[in-house]
């Protein structure tokens, strides 16, 4: 049976959870609401996906602006089972009781708070407790990386706590113009920032402590973190505990990758759409591990890390796929996800040795 | 028949040329030659695309790098028809020598000098008069925009001379981190600058003169014209000429397309492969007359617009084609290029008509 | 006598035009209003400058951050001759009806229409229609720039007419983290832009077009314009009528003053208070002239170059001086404003004989 | 007794510390040598400036662009008691010998290595082991800083350990045409970063680990902390430890100070030459301590901290100062150095009570 499935919210996110619907054997996209009439909506149209005017007050405008509506969003919901709400922040709170009134589950995204929907979700992490809910909420980009990563070493009894300063872009490139920082960096206010809490709401007991900038750039966040371990270590035991998580990538500077505009290049080279990448992309030869400390830095493609959680959410809630790690692989692999961005040669067995 | 299609150089362009020649369906991508060693030789092996080693020194540092190279460059011309240079500028010069001696019809890209092949290529300008040369040289992406632009102008009789500034990116995305400049804007120290006198290597009686800088920012160049019409003319009569071009594109602000990167955004959304726009963009409600001078500005998305050219020139050298406007129309075709990005509605009247 | 002279709006501009007016021999700087409570008024206070409050809103906010404040914008306006207004664009025309009563001279910024004062200033121009009146306008950085440039070739009768393209910076460097535009290009939605009619508030029958977009850098205009001359000219008659100007200063690519960037710290190593450039830097070796048309590129530190200008607009107000040239020469020798920011060797027969 | 001085390399840190040599009441600045030909030297001569030539190979070349010069290296080390030698990085090395030779005290940057002279200095740390030595080494921008900060806690006894995230300044602002990053961030390829082992040359026994990388923007690094105390302490105990070193400045987000350029023009403000800050502005209202873990945010104005550390330096060689102490004290008061670089408010009584 084909999940029926809704976009609320047809920006950053919304478009790429639409393809990635779109894209998946056991879904249907049935269409997208908005309030835009501008030319991102237009594209939607010219690409053939059905719109509907996310709010009342849009309607008019779509229609002067010449925008074909299919309907508006109480019609959209009327066809759906499952809504992913990707509506600017705290849009998505408010319309949860609508959602709910008519029976649609709905996922929201990581600007709402926890409480919102009383879970929070990132597959690997916590997928069963989300099966047959009504409502969960996909946590941000920075926090599906912090729970992706330090979940691994978490899972593998090997965290005990773990600090990390979290440098964001300040925008995303297609709203570069409308904002941004210029030459500077930009400290939040205090210390600890919210996205370490936030991964709390996803591992309970996760000891963890960030502090977050932005600086001028407009793509990818990277992450820069000093983690203490459970034990002494060897920096193979470390990297076996990431290599074993799922939505981990590993990339080398030894490789050339070694700043944030080559792993988005690279991206563009293997043909993902839109350049996007869904893996967390973690530095193989900057990790370091002396004793019981390691140190790691990663990089976070902020506009599209959360899609394949969206996607694993959609058969959670609905209960098509009771299984989470069953779910992870399929969308995996429909994404076409990897490990290994790049053809791993005879010189180096499966994974590479360690560095000494 | 098919041609067979050698690329040197698998760089910023090269990548993309050899990606345009598997896609079409009179050619094929024999191979690439390059000496890199890193992720960017990598993912085109990792694409199950044939590698060989460009020079004799870099055979040892590739096969040490784990490299499969299928030969060296010898190897590989001696299997194809022409062979596409996309190798850094002044290296070009020196292989053309080689390329005669082993009978490849060579394609050098605008970096190399005019007189080096003593032919230069804009498809729409002058195709036929490469039909059946050994070699020619697809000019840079700032003159093809300007022959594009211009031209069309020209061959409606309407363009008495033009002064343009070129607002240049400073280096691309993928190598941003190796260089470029910052916070800045870096003139060129004379006036006029060299794209002027080299769109008259493709249009010799174009009156045109042009300044040039370089902006910080890493994608896509912007082009600000003040055009003298051979008469006093309307808007409408500009765009007609403009519209019946190939290869230019029309954006509108009124769409909500009022900057560099939302174009960029644009061809991403669009399942462009790497977010490539081969087009020149030019901005359509922008676009001013008065009496007998025309105001306009354009958008050239540097990485691909020679692409198309090149694939042409590749047509015109072997004769495959005799017909430029029909090789054009095979090229625009299967890339998928397009005259508007966006569908167009019946309600916009003030704007001007639709092209039909 | 000394005129007493209030600054209202103690931000880019005004925090200079107080300090310029600090400087004066002949002005008294009685105090500044503003409704700020952050560190920028706080600087003020630490330099000993009197605040007062700029609205009766402001008054308890101020006084809750600490702020010692000398009183209100009116007690302000009764202790002084002249207020120079650098509010935010749109407030300063509600101001004036005040000012007015209260009967003291006003001199508001360009970013205020043209037609709330009647009078547009700018020193070299029309200073003496200036001289007596209750109110004028010191035009905006960028029409002060062309109004100094294609003033001094109109004033030569060397001007036919002028078409200029204006690359803006995108926010000032104190103001960068609260916005502007990032890895991009912005150009203005019509053309021509509202510099070259605002140019004509000046000097009436200048036939002059602009087209400006806004860049992806914090520090300083550069303009690049296409000049139609009255009649073929020799360079050094262009340089020469240019030279005659005053508030025009001569930079060379050949000594390193490549970019915008070069300038500005060039600026900070001459000693200049903020690192300012109070003159338009024009690149002498840039410039080019082919006939009866000249090609030139200069730089514009927009928040430094209406001070002069300002300085100027207030003698002429209160006609304390009436000749214009001897106001520019009180103001531009107490400034330290230069036609040449670099000692001129011997040796450097090849460029243009030094201005004697 | 006046201490004279050269300076070897008139670039970023040149400059800058010959215009402190110059403002010291007992040293004289004779000259300066570079082998520059461009307007970074004539701007010294500009000033009155003696300059000679750096290199035999450079007296030519300066001759010919017309650089009036005093003289050769070898004839301003006949004339002084301390060479500061700013040259780029490696050559000082090769430099040091010569000044030896002659029996002229050196004092090297940051970028040679320890080895080379043996002593690396930062005045509030070991001013004491520097005194009569015939060189030393004063640290690079990020090492002041962090011996600085970490030192001061490691003086009150509450430093256990500490490991930092370095976000670099991609490139300094006078040379950001010439290269630099855009829209992206270069992490180092290895952790730890050297600049941990090298506060380790200053500090022996500081348990620091560093993480660093570049970032988009030209001004100012920040650095993110994470400090292990040796005890539970409060935040005001540690407020208080920071307070009572010397060159560490508070600024706070609720006067407004949020981001990296508004610190940088706030310099400006205060009317500071080339708006240098040559206090590390550490982020007061940032700080948070949690029992024993003390998290922290500061900013390093990378072309200025070094310069008091250098004025020191030259006193500690010269043993006319014998108290380390005593030397800071004359520096900062000559430069103007400040605890708070905005007045105290009645509300704020000294120092502002802690956030709660």
């Amino acid at each position: 049976m084909t999940t029926r499935v809704a976009v609320n919210g047809y920006g950053v996110i919304g478009k790429r959870v639409a393809d990635a619907v779109a894209a998946m054997p056991d879904m249907e996209l049935v269409g997208v609401a908005d309030v835009a009439t501008d030319w991102r909506i237009q594209t939607a149209i010219g690409r053939g996906i059905e719109v509907y005017a996310a709010t009342a007050e849009a309607a008019g405008p779509m229609r002067d602006a010449g925008i074909t509506r299919a309907g508006d969003l109480v019609d959209l919901l009327g066809k759906v089972d499952v809504v992913v709400d990707t509506t600017p922040k705290g849009v998505a709170a408010s319309n949860l009781a609508r959602y709910r009134e008519i029976g649609v589950k709905a996922i929201l995204q990581g600007g709402e708070a926890h409480a919102v929907t009383g879970h929070s979700f990132v597959a690997q992490a916590n997928y069963a407790s989300a099966v047959g809910r009504d409502a969960t909420r996909v946590v941000s980009c920075n926090t599906t990386s912090i729970v992706r990563v330090l979940g691994a070493l978490h899972g593998a009894e090997l965290l005990s706590h773990a600090r990390g300063v979290l440098i964001r872009r300040a925008t995303d490139p297609g709203e570069s113009h409308l904002g941004g920082v210029m030459n500077t960096m930009v400290p939040e206010s205090s210390i600890p920032s919210h996205q370490g809490p936030d991964a709390q709401t996803v591992i309970p007991d996760l000891d963890v402590v960030t502090i977050a900038a932005k600086a001028a750039h407009t793509q990818t966040h990277a992450h820069f973190w000093t983690i203490k371990l459970s034990r002494a270590a060897t920096r193979d035991q470390v990297l076996e505990a990431l290599r074993a998580a799922p939505r981990i990538a590993f990339v080398r500077t030894s490789d050339g990758l070694v700043a944030l505009n080559t792993t988005v290049e690279l991206m563009k080279d293997l043909g993902r759409p839109r350049g996007d990448m869904w893996e967390v992309a973690l530095w193989e030869d900057v990790l370091a591990v002396e004793r019981d400390e390691a140190y790691l830095a990663y990089q976070v493609y902020n506009e599209a890390i959360v899609v394949p959680e969206t996607i694993d959410a959609i058969r959670a809630l609905t209960g098509t796929v009771q299984d989470g790690a069953k779910s992870v692989q399929i969308t995996d692999e429909v994404l076409g996800m990897r490990h290994d961005f790049l053809p791993r040669f005879p010189l180096s067995p499966v994974h590479p040795p360690a560095r000494t």
